[in-house]
């Protein structure tokens, strides 16, 4: 049996991959959060999941299992983290995760990392462990291992966003269970798309700043920042495949650095 | 489509389900961790992810996404942190994460939580995470919210273990990756051991002490506590549904106190 | 003698104005960051504390002392952390300042506050500093403190924009020590400016990603993201009233808010 | 333009100066609390970083930006942490600030500095902030990294306690927005002291043990520990001076240590 | 004066221990918790700390004063947190200490210590502990200290439990204040053992999971798990000795490896 | 059996002191730190417990298990931390244990509290420990505790330092291990004084600052900071009687304000 998730591996079988060549090890790091009436609240590990399995059959890399739960949603990116379902750590616990995780990768042998992310929220304290962990590391002599972090949506190339959005793109920070994210749900998970339950409210507007604790009236009551109507299965095809190839190629790049 | 898995649920489908009844969220908790030649490094996570799936089918309960990191393998019961490939988290991590979703859970209307485990050495972090949220809770003025926490082996009858165990049961501690986790695997998730791979070191022998540093030596150099050939499916099958029976059933009684 | 800085009233006029009104206080997070080799270190919290320090000109409000070190700088927005001067604070640090004292301010009787916040990598600490301060509060029995929390700069209107930009805005993220900051810089510290030393590197391209440690090759050696040479005084006066007049509005409305 | 302030200062500029020669940062440590009704609430950070300021033109120094909030306010010396207005951290925070910047300093290439602190309650927490960046620097392999801790209070003279007292001390603990520090403030922010709103309140007299929560019937109510009417410019100018000049004194062997 | 507790020890004849010979410091870990009718609330400490002091006869050993609170009582095992009297830890507090004190014991130049248990719930707190100070050690370049991590009862011999339970063992579980402990006792602080207060409440039967908070109803309002009045001075001296004997002779084959 | 010492007592007999009035739990805090040639380590934990006991006796009182580490020991009041032997906490460490144990005194019903402090370095940990057991406590609903804090030398009347001091009182900073702490010794615990081992080193001489890490050529090498010749017995007894009886008084006025 061959697989590239960590989780479905032997412990024999990943030390043979860390051995036998630079080894990568992709960290799919997500939310359990409201994603409106028609996207399952896993959409944001779900997602960099796919995507990192796609990735790990083009490069060297291993899939740790995912990290699905994120930091609080926030209502400018994510409606807010007064819906039920939505079930966030705080901010301490998701740096001590990353940092733990990457901690034991390094122990491992494994000297290239990615953190793939698919909850905006979640980057900042994932930054913070990634750089906890290599304060410690260092600390115990190994200087080498090299964390990639990415946001996947960052991938997008101008042409896609053109083709995705003939209206003009709202920007990311809406996109929350919008078009973009609902298409790459259509290929990537369809059977858990209620295409049948899209609310079709008018996208949010918000003035240019927070409110704490959140002001529930600005978020449309669907937590649908702006409407998903326009999404496709099409559409989420030409965008996971650009996420996994673009990805892929950037990681390769990363990895092809360790062999100098 | 109806699903009890948290991550595949629409937020509105799972408050639905929160209003509508008394139900309970079943937080599995696992680890990545070496289990001998034969069984993936998933084994711990999967195991309860796979007992609560079954559980939620029977009673009025809903499976959140399972942690996958657990705390530090310790020798005489899983080995030892020093395999490659076991990947774990500092105790207060561990702690924080499950602290956090029962706050979490609290917060959208639940009152019920069942901690299922399937990772000895999680136990105490597990238990400090459910009394810090308790603790928080009571502060933010809800004192109802019952969590129950097991082993999942703990539910094995002794008719049970004596058909494992025709020769005698050596033990919850040595069982790490041996017959109990093997059959168990053969059943749930059998394209992932790999029988043929079986090591056949002989049981292992500890001091009544742990070391630290762990000395190595101690340990069989597969990881494997004690033998596993003895493992089948068809344990594998009595095991599990033993499991999902009883725990069902305890659960069912706690879920039913709600209703008083 | 009438000061709106808490940090130069006695505690008995800052009794006063909590008591006399719905008073808002303004908290100016900021950094001790490189801005390249014409801007002060001090950037990052000697603007926003000018702008915070404008409104409570027009507004009731006052300024609590500037938290003066930030986040560590991201190569993507603030060039990295690897330069000599930049003076960050881990994560938890700069979150638990903005808990501590806003978890004082309520003590004091303080329903509004504002976090105006000059250096992009702090907002998610801050973000968490204020929701462990409303949880903390909450168990304390007070619910109805407001915090309001911006980033000045998203409060450009696009008319200023494309005034400060006839060539087109490079965005935020590289606008690090560049035309904005330097305008502003012009307008409120011009003794600290030194347009002599501005070096004319060209605007920096990153990959749609990080790499930690960071990768100092593609950074510009000044620290200076994008070209600063269009910036003057008078767009820095420009920006500076326009973020005034917009902030103090927006808060404004909020301050009233306490009133019904 | 030349300033020995690390906000002011370009990072090219400190850099400058860290590498020619053996440079001191100096790091003011204050609070934000009750003074009275004289008395501005910044007093222990502006007394410590006008001290700072001043040494910094004698030795080759840069003073870094002041943390302006300190540890709680304790009734035997600043009158309480209950007062409106006095802003504080809990110790752990206070201690992470002084942890991260001194392992900034250390990171550029800094390998003396000394923290100057106006605020009593600080000492021991910075004290802890101190030993936890020497063990996480030593840990990075940087041994040669010296911190001087002082309270700028204890370099009084005997002769100068006595022209100050001619009545006799009431010892450091009293002392708190009394003659010494009201002094002081006559020569280092005369616009800022309240002259005329001096209260004529009795020396506090406190049994030798604390009750928490605090007994505030045991403090005066102006938050005056003892009399402050002793106090003149010419007083303070007379302290201002002694201090810099001892101060600077000390540091300056201790930076001469590092160029043996 | 001949000692061999540290807290009796002079500074001067400590050094002289630890410089002439391989010297294992026993750190004893306790409780103050429930022990029934008849125990004193200190037994999880005053065993540990006897068997160490008699272990410090035989071996060349120094004891460490031992940790008199422990981790929060465990209703199957120690009856539940819920009892008055019973003084618990948070489990990061636990872990703070052992961590703390290995690390002191390491810079005085031990390079041996053994944490000897007495309360069940403390055992993976403490080894976080250990693994956190081994962690730092590592990274301050000190690689060869050992630790020995165990409960004393785990060196009972079938023998002797036989001659105890003469019915038959209930399993360590179970004997929290029962037989056990309560001969141990009798044999080390007979005047603080009230037989005459003895309940005679039957075992405890508990389900093989737990809640949270603790059902108090399922412990037995005497706070013991199993009855107590087989216990006898005879067999708390056979106990004693065995425990002191065996894992007097663990350590000693510890500590000769620090001489190879 | 009659005792005073929570660790002695069961359960059932502290339930009943702590219901049948209002009733003081002691808390000795102190250190296991160096005392020169002549005192045991523990002098700092022994001595505030001897006075805990003996104030047990004259007011309604238990004593709690002492902490027997402190925090870092100081050049200028302990000689520093670098000698063998002294075995400190991290600042949070003491104050998470100080924070544990009143949480739980309060869990018990127990309305006041005393913290006993021996070692000088605790003192503002441990202020922390109760500031923080204080919010929590109010967080939980209670808000009637009352936790005393001393150091108990701050009771020595001035007409006892003129009998302990003819030649004139150094100060208590520089009597660490010196007169005051060996009288008291010679009083407390005879045996473990050693006379004939007393260093005649002269008085130590600080500078007014310290510097981290310590400049041990400033601490006089045998850990004594000023002369102990001096000490008597008969002094100890005068010392110790005036410590329990004073101490004994305050505490008591403050129980009785609990019946209020």
């Amino acid at each position: 049996m061959t697989t590239n998730m960590m989780a479905e591996m032997t412990w024999v079988e990943y030390q043979r991959r860390v051995k036998t060549g630079p080894l990568m090890v992709l960290l799919p790091l997500g939310a359990l959060e409201q994603h409106g009436h028609h996207l399952p609240m896993g959409t944001d590990h779900l997602l960099p999941l796919a995507i990192c399995k796609a990735i790990a059959e083009r490069i060297p890399a291993v899939v740790a299992p995912p990290v699905a739960y994120g930091y609080k949603s926030q209502p400018r990116m994510g409606g807010g983290n007064h819906f039920p379902g939505t079930t966030s750590l705080d901010g301490s616990t998701l740096t001590a995760i990353v940092r733990d995780v990457i901690r034991e990768f390094a122990r491992h042998g494994v000297r290239r990392v990615a953190v793939v992310n698919g909850h905006c929220e979640n980057a900042f304290f994932a930054i913070e462990g990634i750089e906890l962990a290599l304060r410690e590391l260092r600390a115990a002599g190994i200087n080498d291992l090299k964390v990639v972090r990415l946001d996947y949506w960052e991938f997008t190339t101008a042409a896609t966003l053109d083709r995705c959005f003939p209206q003009g793109f709202p920007g990311y920070a809406l996109e929350h269970a919008a078009v973009l994210e609902t298409s790459m749900g259509l290929q990537v998970f369809p059977e858990l798309v209620r295409m049948d339950c899209l609310v079709d409210d008018p996208a949010a507007v918000f003035p240019p700043y927070d409110v704490h604790p959140a002001r529930q009236e600005w978020v449309p009551p669907s937590g649908v920042l702006s409407p998903a109507k326009g999404a496709t299965r099409e559409k989420g095809r030409v965008l996971f495949d650009e996420y996994v190839e673009r990805i892929a190629d950037a990681l390769s790049k990363e990895i092809e650095e360790a062999q100098r």
